[in-house]
């Protein structure tokens, strides 16, 4: 089964997204369904010389990247998401990735796929490079509000991801917290650490934000307010830094030599907040596998964001973690 | 009136604390006080050939970094902690300065000196170099489940430090947030957006986590939990970078120049997580200058930390939250 791409949605659509299907097609063989406006796709297909394997679902409506979520979903039921939702939730393809409006893609999968039976909140899994490895942060940013039994679910989710696509075995949880000792946390944290604890997951205990760049975490359980500010943190001081290199470097006269020792670092610096690399954030809980790719995304971030995709249909995720979630008795509603 | 210093607390007291105060002494010509064993710090008082001006209060007693607070505070009646905040309670000094255990001086300070008439919770508010210059993060570890009342609170108190003791005209205050929109938010900022909006304050809104490194603003404003981890979030990524880079440079032969032309990139990178640049952290909200230095410091952070002290009693820090609080009316408990 087809990979369906909303083509539509980025800031660099429709041309990178069709330049990044074209891509994943031509590189691992994939079959994929773009939705869009015709007229706008049929000539970057025949530009980029698209492989077999790409069709073209027409959809006439565009969702913009500032719209409210529901008014996107209420007004516009024949936009290039809603279409290529309901084409994912008909069995016409194996997993759905979108650049466009996060809000209403969140929304959009929740109304039209449904949420995993038992879990409570479906909940964005990012996935980071550390200087050691990937390191996936859950919830990224779909529920600034949280129960502590929904981290336990986050966990849980993150957990079956990591193992499935990354293929890190028996990887470790820890829960973000503002000190190491059980006791540390706010009210949340401090209750959810208990429910980790009694689980059968891998939990290693309370992780702090230095955390995150060494080798001692897998899956980091925060709630998603938390963890979007994390995040962007974490991009915020990479692209920070890298601006005071480029001018150090820039500033002097051995600028090629320098340049090439300072390119490992740079490269480890830019992986940081690289969303490129991954090219997507699985949307973790609801029933079907959607990937949101980051609104600014380039064509190889699309290109990684369809592969994520079809990774995760093929490892089945989505069974996983109902089945996971199922053998939970604090899993239940 | 001098400086109060725990010369017993911190990783490397009393020696680096007694180096720092030493230092302080000579450069600035403060008159400081130590608290600790006389034993300890006489000899090194002699070693550090230490100015007039320096005066030791003995104290028998030591709090350990891994006690519990208030075990600490009851069993240890004349530690140097317990010692260095009754002197500053009865006016013998104009501040107090403690790198040790830093939940025993956060507790210490409340019990011995009491909060601020109107003040709900005090906060720590931590100081950091931006490339741009300095951004004051509150609360940045003290409460970690809060009122929207006390956000505003953390602004104001936030606000007048910035005034005051960095000399920053009219500070621009931001709360940290999931997104721009004032809508953003959890259940928490979402409020306490309103309280600030209707401020006297320079409130330029919610603040994303990538804005803490452009100029965009001067007081961050957040709960504690939220706060700490989002220090250590830069402590960690500038600690990792230093390390990639330091790796790339030392595999290179060109070892030297590159060394060289990364020194202004380096000290940058640095900066962002030098508690020592600052010295320490000022707790504000309780009635009497206390600053807390970083459990690792050395003299350097030692001299900074009694230059803030010095500096934030002399500009009436305490008596300028009284009276900006008073002068709010949502500032009354």
């Amino acid at each position: 089964m087809p990979i369906i791409v909303d083509a539509m949605g980025g800031d660099n659509a429709p041309e990178a997204v069709v330049a990044g299907a074209v891509e994943a097609a031509r590189e691992f063989g994939l079959s994929i369904t773009l939705t869009g406006h015709e007229d706008a796709l049929r000539p970057l297909l025949s530009r980029f010389d698209a492989p077999e394997g790409i069709r073209v679902v027409h959809t006439p409506e565009v969702v913009g990247m500032g719209e409210t979520p529901m008014e996107a979903l209420r007004h516009k039921p024949d936009s290039s998401l809603s279409v290529g939702l309901r084409l994912l939730k008909e069995g016409e393809g194996d997993a759905f990735v979108s650049a466009g409006n996060s809000g209403a893609v969140m929304a959009g999968a929740l109304l039209t796929l449904g949420r995993i039976a038992g879990v409570q909140r479906p909940a964005l899994a990012a996935l980071f490079s550390s200087p050691h490895g990937p390191v996936l942060l859950i919830d990224a940013g779909a529920n600034a509000d949280c129960e502590p039994i929904q981290l336990l679910q986050f966990a849980q989710m993150g957990a079956i991801y990591m193992e499935r696509v990354v293929e890190i075995a028996s990887p470790r949880v820890g829960l973000l917290s503002n000190g190491e000792e059980p006791t540390k946390g706010n009210a949340l944290t401090r209750k959810a650490h208990e429910l980790l604890a009694a689980s059968s997951l891998r939990f290693i205990g309370n992780v702090e934000g230095r955390h995150l760049a060494e080798d001692v975490v897998d899956v980091v359980v925060t709630d998603g307010f938390t963890g979007n500010i994390v995040l962007k943190v974490m991009e915020g001081v990479a692209a920070a830094l890298l601006q005071l290199l480029r001018e150090a470097v820039e500033s002097q006269l051995h600028y090629r030599a320098a340049a090439l020792v300072l390119q490992p670092a740079l490269r480890g610096v830019r992986r940081l907040s690289d969303y490129a690399e991954y090219g997507g954030v699985p949307l973790l809980g609801v029933a079907g596998t959607v990937i949101m790719a980051h609104g600014r995304s380039d064509a190889r971030a699309i290109k990684n964001a369809i592969r994520a995709a079809q990774r995760a249909a093929d490892q089945g995720v989505v069974q996983a973690i109902q089945e996971g979630l199922r053998a939970t008795p604090t899993g239940k509603e």
